[in-house]
């Protein structure tokens, strides 16, 4: 399980920090070589499960160009030059919903595609979330936020209805680490 | 959230099968106007968390270049042209196990970024699963399989030693869907 040594690279599109593609040609430790293999640099993002002190967490819904309609999604955001991951989903909380919460949990940093680089999507379980302030979106924001039950958020991926990876990913986690303190706090 | 208009588009790069770049030039609903949005094109995969009769289910740790070290999975792989997404996880589970099962369940089709495009992961649950091969590699791949309880594989999410986000998602949803059947056959 050697590293694949690179013999060529160069830089094929340098929109950081959107994306940065890159092809090598690689030597595997097998002696197999592959021309043109793709890295992609993309950036990273954080999300936020949010559960306010009346049990309900806010899902947004907006138009995402990449599938040419409307898609469900935790509140989440990119990370600006230099942000810390939870610094990034305490901002897009309050931004997209004018919300802070109490308690913060990193739930897992996930690699969004480990053949092509290592850009992470960074999940957060929040507690305690409350209303501060009006939402506050930016020009390309055009979304509508409703405030559910964990489960019948939950429902909802099992549906497909919530079916953007980062979103299913973090309400699993998050109804996972909600469900192991549930038992915890009971005798 | 009415669909936003395409002002331009033009590919960037087109290496199809494994990507396709296209930037355009869009207008929102309220007007403002973006440009050089990029779409990326990518290759969609399937994956499985696949349950012995014995209780267990194999995990791959395999270099990854885009990470530059090891990574566990679940067994996956691509999709070939035209194959549906349920073919492409038992060939790819065959292949890289030597596996077959009896019974299978699709979780969900994650569109892995809904700002870029619509390819998904497409995440299966097997039940029943045996071993009638020895497994099959191809040049490309160099990868130890392990067979874990799923306990030990939800710990070792929870852990971050299984960080990359189709795994991630796939145990938790099939965590999920085990502990429900579980339930269900409970009086």
């Amino acid at each position: 399980m050697k590293p694949w040594q690179v013999l060529y690279s160069r830089v094929l599109v340098d929109r950081r920090p959107w994306l940065r593609l890159i092809e090598q040609n690689v030597q595997l430790a097998n002696g197999h070589v592959i021309e043109g293999y793709l890295l992609a640099e993309t950036r990273e993002y954080a999300m936020t499960f949010a559960l306010t002190d009346e049990g309900r967490a806010p899902l947004v819904r907006q138009y995402k160009h990449g599938v040419n309609g409307p898609s469900y999604d935790l509140p989440a955001g990119y990370l600006d030059a230099g942000e810390e991951p939870l610094a990034c989903a305490q901002r897009e909380l309050l931004e997209e919903t004018g919300y802070v919460a109490d308690e913060w949990r990193h739930l897992t940093s996930a690699v969004l595609d480990t053949n092509r680089g290592n850009a992470c999507a960074h999940l957060f379980l929040a507690r305690g979330a409350h209303q501060v302030a009006a939402p506050r979106l930016d020009d390309t924001e055009d979304l509508v936020t409703q405030f559910l039950a964990p489960a019948e958020i939950v429902a909802m991926v099992h549906s497909g209805e919530i079916n953007s990876i980062a979103s299913v990913t973090c309400v699993m986690l998050a109804q996972d680490a909600l469900n192991e303190e549930g038992h915890h706090a009971q005798p």
